[in-house]
């Protein structure tokens, strides 16, 4: 018998099936084929992109010229335009704006062949620098009120770029999904004065089935609700509402556990496509300071999303979040 | 500049590009291949499927053999167990029960190779009783609360078998996309007790710039807020909560209305992969009749859904459904 699992937080519903429950090689391996030896993004191309807006560069040198380790620049094709002002405009029933935002692409190393996976504790520490760094300048605007900090990796994950990228979209309004979220952690701390999220990592270090790894700062689980097969959360176990307040300590032991999460990922499921997404709280929002609670949630593209789950909102889990946790517990990382 | 633009029902917001937006050619072609001669789902193959709980024969025979036009069968692997009680239970923060709900197979014609496009006019009516039989029939099981219909057409949609087959799924919770949009249009309803959606009809049949087709019944749109380029609903002109609750002269004009935006958008994007679902009330929902109006939402599979939209909830439409209308209202059909 399938199990309905419900989401604490925004209560939506996953059928997880129980009796043929898929392993890891039962998913479809995802053969990541380079196209290319060299791209716009890569070191030595700094002029096919438009000018950078932060670089890292340890040995210093010039603005846009090589020398650097990490690099962001506005993408080239934006979905949204940083100038202008927003106009609210009615159309009859309808409401739009101007899609003003910035539309930003990180990118993570100057190799063209170099996969987030394989970086070191003190690259991957860098790439979570430059994310605070570029909140923390873009929040000055006062049109933003959200700041979303994606990583699309593989084609079937939705990747345009083979180089390794992350990207950063600023935009006017809060998204649905951060607004869901919010409620639900809203009606928790109302009713019980404890963050849900805290109340989660608590439960789940206790319990231990769906733990994937932990350190001092963080624990990685595969969530109670997990939409997709080996989806993964990592939190920080520190109750704090926004990604760009921790303490350098913290970006040190977040680099360790993602880090660690995405080679166990890569080992179980030889190389997945996946998302990450960075869960952080509104700009000048402090009510949600007590209640929201930041992390990440990565996801590996091994399903499909159809009609099914268009027309629910409800995901079809073919992997128990248990047996993810325990096949990338026993991955041995050198 | 893009426009963003806001669903008026739900509240969710779609990135519009306007500047450089695709045509129906800019979008990558759809090859369908046929794997195979006959499949399970074939006529004469009738032993291979779960024996039938609904079959159209206009000349008779027995159940579960060859001479049917329609058939509906119990799904071989399905992502719910149709016999066993709810059990809801709490474990810790969470809640689960068991995964009860029936998933059924409609096999769509005997033929393996015709698709949806390609049906007579009654063939497609026949498909829109057998929906309504089969949810009659699901009704009258009191653990269900919702039954969702959709199909999924071509591999990239999610399609896993080539026959031509839609789903439906009998759930014992309401769906949240089901929950937001009641929502949604309940609180338009309270404060002018009007339909929402009635409201939609009536300002896109004045407007005209999303209109794709149109008969006595039904209105064929380019929805204000299109997720997705070339997407499509088709509403009931008569307000009504619950799509089997229509008359015999309805599913007629259904049947014609559906088949020519079918046709239109087969020819336009050249066999596109789309996902379908019908949209309609819970059962058992009496106070949702007012506000609720059933209808169909068709969204041709033709760009990819990844970090930004799992992050945000939003999405990224790179053709505005103005143009989207133009092009399929051009589009001529023998």
């Amino acid at each position: 018998m399938p199990d309905l699992r419900k989401d604490p937080i925004v209560g939506r519903w996953v059928i997880v099936s129980t009796a043929r429950s898929r392993r890891p090689v039962d998913y479809k391996a995802f053969k990541s084929e380079y196209r290319y030896q060299v791209c716009p993004l890569c070191a030595g191309q700094e002029d096919k992109t438009p000018p950078e807006v932060l670089a890292y560069r340890p040995h210093g040198g010039l603005p846009n010229s090589p020398g650097w380790t990490l690099r962001v620049v506005p993408n080239k094709f934006p979905a949204l335009m940083v100038e202008g002002s927003l106009d609210r405009e009615g159309v009859g029933l309808y409401d739009k704006m101007n899609g003003v935002g910035a539309h930003e692409v990180v990118i993570e190393t100057p190799e063209h062949r170099k996969t987030l996976a394989s970086f070191s504790e003190k690259e991957f520490e860098d790439l979570l620098w430059a994310y605070r760094d570029r909140i923390l300048d873009l929040k000055k605007d006062a049109r933003f009120r959200y700041i979303m900090i994606f990583k699309n990796y593989g084609e079937p994950a939705g990747a345009s770029l083979e180089h390794s990228h992350s990207q950063l979209i600023a935009l006017p309004v809060i998204p649905t999904v951060v607004i869901e979220e919010m409620l639900g952690a809203k009606s928790h701390f109302e009713e019980k004065e404890r963050c849900i999220f805290c109340d989660i990592i608590r439960q789940e270090i206790m319990d231990g089935s769906r733990l994937v790894a932990e350190n001092q700062e963080f624990v990685a689980i595969t969530p109670f609700a997990s939409r997709f097969p080996f989806e993964v959360w990592i939190l920080p176990k520190r109750h704090a509402s926004s990604f760009q307040e921790g303490q350098k300590s913290q970006y040190e032991a977040l680099a360790k556990i993602f880090l660690d999460v995405l080679k166990r990922l890569n080992k179980a499921l030889m190389n997945p496509p996946y998302n990450f997404i960075l869960h952080t709280a509104p700009l000048q929002d402090k009510a949600s300071d007590n209640y929201y609670h930041w992390h990440f949630e990565i996801m590996p593209t091994l399903t499909q999303v159809a009609g099914f789950e268009w027309g629910t909102g409800f995901y079809i889990n073919p992997t128990p979040p248990e047996e993810a946790a325990q096949f990338l517990r026993e991955i041995t990382i050198p």
